[in-house]
C-alpha cells in the first residue's frame, strides 16, 4: 500500500475536523473530480472524456448514490481499461440516421463518457423534432443512469435514460431457475421549474446488485424482501447472493406486482438492447458469448423538448406547480417532510459541494493508494 | 330493468352449456364488438371510431383483464358522453408539428378511440423518423393502455402508452396526506418474433382502482399490500377505500422501495401530462378546477420502428430469441411454466375467439338491459 500523499488543498487541522461521522472524510468536491479525471487519463481517456467520465462517476458520491460511486473505480471501469473490455480511444460509429433517431454503435467506449455523448446528441436532435432517441449497442457499464439523464434538463429538456447488462444475466423470471435479465436501470430527469430537478434512477430489481455487495462488504444484513431463496423465502445475509444462494427480487416483491418489475426490466431490455441489436440477456447468443457477459450492452437515451412544442417558460411554470405542490403535501407525521425522487440526492450534492463530498476511510484510503501508483495527486481532504 | 332479449346467434341450449364457472356466461367474441360497437353509435359516436372503441373496451374481458373492460361501459364511458365531458363528435387538434412529433388536443373525444387514433399517427412518423411521439392533451379515459400500444405491433413496432389521471387525485406521495396524483398507467407492447407480443399494461400503484372495486363488488378482501391506512398498516376491507379510510400503495409495497412506483407515476405525470399540457394531479389548478377532476388527461403515445434502423427481420428473429429463450426457462417448481407479461392475455384471447368471452352473469344481465333499452341486440351466448 503507497504512503498517502499530503492533500495539496486542505489547511492544517481540516482533516480531522473534516471527520463529520465515524470512518468519514470529506474531500473537495471540485479536486474529486480533478483526481478523478486524471486517474481516467492515465488510463488512455483523452481529456475531456475523462471530465465527462469523472462527473458521471463521481455523481454517485456526491448526491448519496455511493453504491454506483468511486467504489467501482478499481471495481469496475479500471479493469474494463486494463483488460481491453473498454477502449479508451474508441470512435463511437453512426450505424443509422433517421434524424429524430441515431443508431450508434459504441465500440466498447467507456460508458461512463458514452451515454452523455449520446444524451448530448439526443438533446441536438430534440429541439429539431420534439424528440431525440439515441439508440447504442456495443457500450460498456455507464455507472448511475440519473447523471446522463440529468443533461437533457441543462436544456430545458426531459431526458430518459436505460440500459440493459449486455449478456449478463443476474435477476430470474418469476418461477424460473435461471438467472435471464440483468437489473436494467431507468430513469428520468425532468426539469421542475424553481425546484430541484425531478430524478428518478433505479433498477428494476428491488435494489441493485451494488446495494447487495455493500451491504456484504460492510458485513450488514440486508431488509427482507431483497434477496430471496430458490423456493421464495427471504434472505438477508447479503454474502448468500455472490454465493448463488440467493437472487435479487423484482420491484413488487413477491406476488402478482413482480411482474410489473420483471415487465419493466423487460421493457427495458426491449428499448434499450433489443432495438440497437446490443447483447441480450436471455438468448441462445448469451450462452455462448464470445467475451465477458456484459460486454455490448445497449443503451436508450431519449430527450423530449417541450419548448418544441409548446411556449417557451409555459413548461418550467408548470412544472413548478407540480413539483411544488408535492414538497408542499401535508404530512402525515407532524414535522414530517414531503418530497420527490431527485431532492434528496439535490441536497445531497449541495452539502457536497460546500463542505466536502463524503467518502468511506476505506474508500479514501483505496484511491489515495491509486494515486501514489499513478502519481497523480489524492484528492484533496476538506 | 328490462328484460332479456334472446340471443340472435346462440343454439338452443348452447347457454347453460357455457356456463363453464358458476356465475359466469360465454358470448360469442365478435358479437360482443358488434353489440359495443353499437351501444356506442346509439350514443352519437361515428361508427369506424364505435369500433375501435368497441375493440379496446372489450380488450379487458377478452384477455382476462375484467376490471378494465365492460364493466367499465355503464360506469364510465356511457356517463361521460351523455353528460357531455366526452364529444361523440370531436375533431382532435393538431397544436404543433415537428415531424417525429404531434402536440394533439384531443378536445374531449373518447378515449376509447382517441388513444389509438394517437397510436396510428405515432407509427406513421416513426415509420420515417424512426420514432414517433404523439403528445396528447383533452383526452378522456382510454380503458386498458394495452390494446393502444399493441396497434404499434401490428406495424411491427414497439408501442409506449401512458395516461395520468387529468386533475384527480387518488393517490398520496409517501409520507403525505393529501392525494396527489393518479394511479398514471404505462403500457408496453413489442413484437417477440413468433411468440406472442410482450405486453407489460400495469398502474404505477400495487393494483388499480378497479381491482380494488371489482374486490368490494365481489364482497372479497384485497390482499395485504394493495391498500395501506394513514398509518401505513395493511388494509384488506376493500370498501374502505372509497370510504376515504384506506390508500392505494405504490408498486414497491412499502419501505424504500415505494419511491420507485411513487417516480415512475411522476415519469407518467411528466411525460403525459406535463408534456402536453394536460391537467396535472399536484398543481394549484387541481384545486380549483372548472369541471370533473379526471377531465383533460394526458397521454403518452410513442412508437419506435426497428425497421427503420436495423435490416429488415433482424428485430423479429432477435426477439424470437429474447422472449422464446423465458419461455425455455426452466422452473423451479416441476411441472412449472415460466412466462412474461403478454402471454397470459393472448392464451386468454385466443380462448375467448374459440369458446366465448367470459362475462359475470351480473354484468351480462347488466349489458343485456342496456342493450333492451337501446333497442340493439345483446351480445350472443355461445
Amino acid at each position: 500500500m503507497t504512503e498517502l500523499a499530503p492533500a495539496p488543498t486542505s489547511l492544517p487541522g481540516a482533516r480531522s475536523a473534516s471527520r463529520q461521522t465515524a470512518g468519514t472524510v470529506r474531500v473537495d468536491h471540485d479536486d474529486l473530480l480533478r483526481f478523478t479525471a486524471e486517474v481516467f487519463t492515465a488510463h488512455g481517456i483523452p481529456p475531456e472524456r475523462a471530465k465527462a467520465a469523472a462527473t458521471a462517476l463521481c455523481h454517485g458520491d456526491i448526491t448519496g448514490t455511493t453504491s454506483h460511486g468511486l467504489v467501482n473505480l478499481t471495481r469496475i471501469y479500471l479493469p474494463l481499461l486494463t483488460s481491453g473490455r473498454a477502449r479508451a480511444d474508441a470512435e463511437p460509429r453512426v450505424l443509422a440516421d433517421r434524424g429524430a433517431t441515431v443508431l450508434l454503435d459504441g465500440q466498447g467506449a467507456l460508458g461512463l463518457w458514452l451515454a452523455g455523448e449520446a444524451m448530448d446528441l439526443a438533446v441536438r436532435r430534440a429541439a429539431e423534432y420534439g424528440i431525440g432517441l439515441v439508440s447504442v449497442r456495443g457500450g460498456t457499464h455507464f455507472g448511475c443512469a440519473g447523471p446522463h439523464a440529468l443533461r437533457a434538463v441543462e436544456h430545458d429538456m426531459v431526458g430518459v435514460v436505460a440500459s440493459n447488462c449486455g449478456h449478463q444475466r443476474i435477476a430470474r423470471p418469476p418461477g424460473g431457475r435461471v438467472p435471464m435479465l440483468g437489473t436494467n436501470p431507468l430513469s428520468v430527469a425532468a426539469p421542475a421549474g424553481e425546484n430541484p430537478p425531478f430524478l428518478l434512477d433505479m433498477s428494476t430489481t428491488t435494489v441493485p446488485t451494488g446495494k447487495v455487495r455493500a451491504a456484504a462488504r460492510a458485513g450488514d444484513e440486508v431488509p427482507e424482501g431483497w434477496l430471496a431463496d430458490d423456493a421464495g423465502a427471504a434472505v438477508t445475509d447479503p454474502t448468500r447472493f455472490d454465493g448463488g444462494e440467493a437472487h435479487l427480487t423484482w420491484l413488487g416483491g413477491s406476488g402478482s406486482a413482480q411482474y410489473k418489475g420483471f415487465g419493466l426490466a423487460l421493457m427495458v431490455e426491449v428499448l434499450a438492447a433489443l432495438v440497437p441489436g446490443a447483447g441480450l440477456g436471455p438468448s441462445q447468443a448469451a450462452l455462448a458469448v464470445d467475451g465477458a457477459p456484459d460486454d455490448n450492452i445497449g443503451y436508450l437515451v431519449l430527450a423530449i423538448a417541450p419548448a418544441a412544442l409548446r411556449q417557451p417558460g409555459i413548461y418550467q411554470r408548470e412544472a413548478g406547480s407540480l413539483f411544488g405542490a408535492l414538497l408542499a403535501c401535508p404530512p402525515v407525521e407532524p414535522g414530517g417532510e414531503v418530497s420527490y425522487p431527485g431532492v434528496p440526492e439535490s441536497r445531497q450534492a449541495e452539502r457536497s459541494r460546500r463542505d466536502g463530498v463524503p467518502l468511506g476511510d476505506g474508500l479514501f484510503t483505496e484511491l489515495s493508494a491509486l494515486a501514489g501508483r499513478l502519481g497523480v495527486a489524492p484528492p484533496a481532504v476538506c
